[in-house]
Protein backbone atom coordinates (compact mmCIF):
# COMPACT_ATOMS: atom_id res chain seq x y z
CA UNK A 1 0.00 0.00 0.00
CA UNK A 2 1.33 3.43 -0.65
CA UNK A 3 1.10 6.45 1.53
CA UNK A 4 -1.56 8.72 0.60
CA UNK A 5 -1.75 12.29 1.61
CA UNK A 6 -4.26 15.22 0.67
CA UNK A 7 -5.46 19.06 1.58
CA UNK A 8 -8.77 17.61 2.34
CA UNK A 9 -10.79 20.45 1.28
CA UNK A 10 -9.30 20.60 -1.98
CA UNK A 11 -10.30 16.93 -2.53
CA UNK A 12 -14.10 18.23 -1.82
CA UNK A 13 -13.81 20.55 -5.43
CA UNK A 14 -13.11 16.89 -7.04
CA UNK A 15 -16.63 15.89 -7.25
CA UNK A 16 -20.44 17.95 -7.21
CA UNK A 17 -22.44 14.91 -6.90
CA UNK A 18 -24.72 14.72 -3.63
CA UNK A 19 -25.00 12.03 -1.52
CA UNK A 20 -22.75 9.94 -3.24
CA UNK A 21 -19.51 9.22 -0.90
CA UNK A 22 -15.73 9.52 -2.59
CA UNK A 23 -13.31 7.64 -1.35
CA UNK A 24 -9.76 9.36 -0.66
CA UNK A 25 -7.74 6.82 1.55
CA UNK A 26 -8.01 3.71 3.19
CA UNK A 27 -6.61 1.64 6.36
CA UNK A 28 -7.03 -1.20 7.89
CA UNK A 29 -10.50 -2.04 6.61
CA UNK A 30 -11.64 0.79 6.51
CA UNK A 31 -12.08 3.66 4.49
CA UNK A 32 -11.76 7.90 4.64
CA UNK A 33 -14.42 9.32 2.31
CA UNK A 34 -16.04 12.54 1.36
CA UNK A 35 -19.22 13.15 1.00
CA UNK A 36 -21.70 16.68 0.14
CA UNK A 37 -25.19 16.29 1.95
CA UNK A 38 -27.92 18.75 0.88
CA UNK A 39 -31.79 18.37 2.17
CA UNK A 40 -32.76 15.20 3.43
CA UNK A 41 -31.52 11.63 3.62
CA UNK A 42 -33.17 8.65 4.62
CA UNK A 43 -33.76 6.76 8.08
CA UNK A 44 -31.08 3.85 7.99
CA UNK A 45 -28.74 1.92 10.39
CA UNK A 46 -25.77 -0.45 9.46
CA UNK A 47 -25.63 -3.75 11.33
CA UNK A 48 -22.40 -4.44 12.11
CA UNK A 49 -20.47 -1.28 11.04
CA UNK A 50 -20.10 2.12 13.15
CA UNK A 51 -19.86 5.23 11.10
CA UNK A 52 -17.46 8.50 12.24
CA UNK A 53 -18.56 11.40 10.53
CA UNK A 54 -16.49 15.24 10.55
CA UNK A 55 -18.39 18.48 9.66
CA UNK A 56 -15.76 20.41 7.10
CA UNK A 57 -18.43 22.87 6.19
CA UNK A 58 -22.08 23.51 7.12
CA UNK A 59 -24.15 22.31 9.80
CA UNK A 60 -24.77 18.95 9.66
CA UNK A 61 -28.41 17.46 11.59
CA UNK A 62 -27.97 14.22 12.95
CA UNK A 63 -31.76 12.98 13.77
CA UNK A 64 -32.24 9.78 16.31
CA UNK A 65 -35.48 8.37 17.37
CA UNK A 66 -34.66 9.95 20.48
CA UNK A 67 -32.90 13.54 20.03
CA UNK A 68 -31.24 15.31 17.17
CA UNK A 69 -27.86 16.32 17.14
CA UNK A 70 -26.81 19.81 15.79
CA UNK A 71 -22.80 19.48 13.99
CA UNK A 72 -20.60 22.88 12.78
CA UNK A 73 -17.52 22.74 11.14
CA UNK A 74 -15.17 20.67 13.39
CA UNK A 75 -17.79 18.84 14.99
CA UNK A 76 -17.61 14.92 14.67
CA UNK A 77 -19.80 12.06 15.43
CA UNK A 78 -19.68 8.21 16.10
CA UNK A 79 -22.58 6.90 15.02
CA UNK A 80 -22.61 3.08 16.61
CA UNK A 81 -23.82 -0.03 14.66
CA UNK A 82 -27.56 -0.60 14.83
CA UNK A 83 -28.54 3.15 15.73
CA UNK A 84 -31.25 4.48 13.82
CA UNK A 85 -30.01 7.96 12.01
CA UNK A 86 -31.50 10.01 9.63
CA UNK A 87 -28.88 13.02 8.47
CA UNK A 88 -29.96 16.23 7.21
CA UNK A 89 -29.36 19.72 5.91
CA UNK A 90 -30.70 23.09 5.79
CA UNK A 91 -32.72 23.15 2.47
CA UNK A 92 -30.29 25.51 0.96
CA UNK A 93 -27.27 24.32 2.40
CA UNK A 94 -24.41 22.14 0.97
CA UNK A 95 -22.91 20.53 4.06
CA UNK A 96 -19.11 18.81 3.48
CA UNK A 97 -18.33 15.64 5.86
CA UNK A 98 -15.51 13.54 6.32
CA UNK A 99 -16.52 9.80 6.88
CA UNK A 100 -14.79 6.68 8.00
CA UNK A 101 -16.16 3.32 8.06
CA UNK A 102 -15.40 -0.23 6.99
CA UNK A 103 -14.88 -0.53 3.60
CA UNK A 104 -18.18 -3.10 3.30
CA UNK A 105 -19.78 -0.26 4.42
CA UNK A 106 -23.38 0.76 2.14
CA UNK A 107 -24.29 4.25 2.82
CA UNK A 108 -27.32 3.50 3.37
CA UNK A 109 -27.41 0.80 5.22
CA UNK A 110 -29.88 -1.61 5.09
CA UNK A 111 -32.48 0.44 3.45
CA UNK A 112 -32.41 0.25 -0.65
CA UNK A 113 -33.67 3.38 -1.92
CA UNK A 114 -32.84 5.95 -4.67
CA UNK A 115 -29.96 7.33 -3.04
CA UNK A 116 -28.38 3.97 -2.69
CA UNK A 117 -25.06 3.67 -4.77
CA UNK A 118 -22.59 0.48 -4.33
CA UNK A 119 -19.76 1.35 -6.77
CA UNK A 120 -16.57 2.47 -4.80
CA UNK A 121 -15.73 5.98 -6.17
CA UNK A 122 -12.14 7.13 -5.52
CA UNK A 123 -11.01 10.84 -5.99
CA UNK B 1 -22.28 1.54 22.50
CA UNK B 2 -23.23 5.11 22.94
CA UNK B 3 -23.12 7.50 20.36
CA UNK B 4 -20.47 9.78 20.74
CA UNK B 5 -19.66 13.38 19.66
CA UNK B 6 -17.57 16.17 19.95
CA UNK B 7 -15.91 19.28 18.78
CA UNK B 8 -13.09 18.31 18.18
CA UNK B 9 -10.72 22.08 18.85
CA UNK B 10 -12.58 22.00 22.27
CA UNK B 11 -10.89 18.26 23.49
CA UNK B 12 -7.73 19.70 22.65
CA UNK B 13 -8.31 22.24 25.43
CA UNK B 14 -8.66 19.23 28.19
CA UNK B 15 -5.17 18.11 27.72
CA UNK B 16 -1.28 19.90 27.64
CA UNK B 17 0.55 16.67 27.78
CA UNK B 18 2.72 16.20 24.59
CA UNK B 19 3.75 13.01 22.57
CA UNK B 20 0.84 11.41 24.52
CA UNK B 21 -2.23 10.76 22.13
CA UNK B 22 -5.50 10.81 24.09
CA UNK B 23 -8.69 8.65 22.74
CA UNK B 24 -12.20 10.70 21.78
CA UNK B 25 -14.08 8.11 20.28
CA UNK B 26 -13.88 4.12 19.35
CA UNK B 27 -15.64 2.36 15.70
CA UNK B 28 -15.02 -0.95 14.78
CA UNK B 29 -12.05 -1.47 16.94
CA UNK B 30 -10.13 1.40 15.37
CA UNK B 31 -9.42 4.55 17.95
CA UNK B 32 -9.64 8.47 16.90
CA UNK B 33 -7.16 9.70 18.96
CA UNK B 34 -6.20 13.50 19.53
CA UNK B 35 -2.31 14.56 19.91
CA UNK B 36 -0.04 17.72 20.85
CA UNK B 37 3.40 16.77 19.10
CA UNK B 38 6.38 19.61 19.76
CA UNK B 39 9.53 18.86 18.23
CA UNK B 40 11.46 15.20 17.67
CA UNK B 41 9.40 12.37 17.92
CA UNK B 42 11.50 8.95 17.24
CA UNK B 43 11.67 6.47 13.83
CA UNK B 44 9.50 3.71 14.67
CA UNK B 45 7.02 1.59 11.86
CA UNK B 46 3.62 -0.42 12.93
CA UNK B 47 4.16 -3.94 11.60
CA UNK B 48 -0.14 -4.57 11.53
CA UNK B 49 -1.75 -1.34 11.75
CA UNK B 50 -1.97 1.79 9.19
CA UNK B 51 -2.59 5.06 10.83
CA UNK B 52 -3.86 7.93 9.49
CA UNK B 53 -3.00 11.61 10.56
CA UNK B 54 -4.91 14.84 9.94
CA UNK B 55 -3.69 18.00 11.10
CA UNK B 56 -5.65 20.76 13.10
CA UNK B 57 -3.04 23.37 13.91
CA UNK B 58 0.22 23.98 12.98
CA UNK B 59 2.91 22.29 10.54
CA UNK B 60 4.05 18.85 11.22
CA UNK B 61 6.60 17.23 9.20
CA UNK B 62 6.26 13.54 8.66
CA UNK B 63 10.02 12.16 7.82
CA UNK B 64 10.08 9.10 5.43
CA UNK B 65 13.44 7.02 4.54
CA UNK B 66 13.21 8.49 1.05
CA UNK B 67 11.53 12.41 1.31
CA UNK B 68 9.41 14.01 3.74
CA UNK B 69 6.07 15.19 3.87
CA UNK B 70 4.72 18.87 5.08
CA UNK B 71 1.26 19.32 6.24
CA UNK B 72 -0.39 22.10 7.59
CA UNK B 73 -4.37 21.77 9.01
CA UNK B 74 -6.51 20.61 7.24
CA UNK B 75 -3.93 17.93 5.48
CA UNK B 76 -4.16 13.90 5.86
CA UNK B 77 -1.82 11.47 5.30
CA UNK B 78 -2.14 8.11 6.03
CA UNK B 79 0.96 6.17 6.56
CA UNK B 80 0.95 2.55 5.93
CA UNK B 81 1.93 -0.68 7.87
CA UNK B 82 5.44 -1.42 7.67
CA UNK B 83 6.59 1.77 6.59
CA UNK B 84 9.10 3.40 8.70
CA UNK B 85 7.99 6.93 9.25
CA UNK B 86 9.18 9.98 11.96
CA UNK B 87 7.22 13.02 13.00
CA UNK B 88 8.66 16.00 13.67
CA UNK B 89 7.88 20.15 14.16
CA UNK B 90 9.37 23.11 14.19
CA UNK B 91 11.33 23.14 17.60
CA UNK B 92 8.94 26.22 18.31
CA UNK B 93 5.57 25.20 17.41
CA UNK B 94 3.00 22.89 18.96
CA UNK B 95 1.27 20.85 16.53
CA UNK B 96 -2.14 19.25 17.01
CA UNK B 97 -3.40 16.24 14.89
CA UNK B 98 -6.28 13.48 15.14
CA UNK B 99 -5.31 9.66 14.45
CA UNK B 100 -6.74 6.73 13.42
CA UNK B 101 -5.63 3.67 14.49
CA UNK B 102 -6.38 -0.09 15.69
CA UNK B 103 -7.29 0.20 19.32
CA UNK B 104 -3.90 -2.21 19.51
CA UNK B 105 -1.24 0.32 18.55
CA UNK B 106 1.02 1.65 20.11
CA UNK B 107 2.22 5.27 19.03
CA UNK B 108 6.01 3.92 18.89
CA UNK B 109 5.35 0.56 16.96
CA UNK B 110 8.38 -1.88 17.81
CA UNK B 111 10.45 1.15 19.20
CA UNK B 112 10.62 1.30 23.10
CA UNK B 113 11.16 4.28 23.68
CA UNK B 114 11.15 7.43 27.14
CA UNK B 115 8.17 8.71 24.90
CA UNK B 116 6.14 5.21 24.88
CA UNK B 117 2.86 5.37 26.92
CA UNK B 118 1.04 1.91 27.12
CA UNK B 119 -1.87 3.43 28.95
CA UNK B 120 -5.54 3.91 27.17
CA UNK B 121 -6.08 8.10 28.56
CA UNK B 122 -9.69 9.04 27.40
CA UNK B 123 -10.99 12.27 27.22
Amino acid sequence: MNISNATILQKFDLFQEQWKPQIIGELNGQQVKLAKLKGAFVWHSHEHEDEYFQVFKGTLYMEFRDRTEVLEAGDMIIVPKGVEHNPYTKADEEVWVLLFEPATTLHTGKVEHERTHNDQQWI
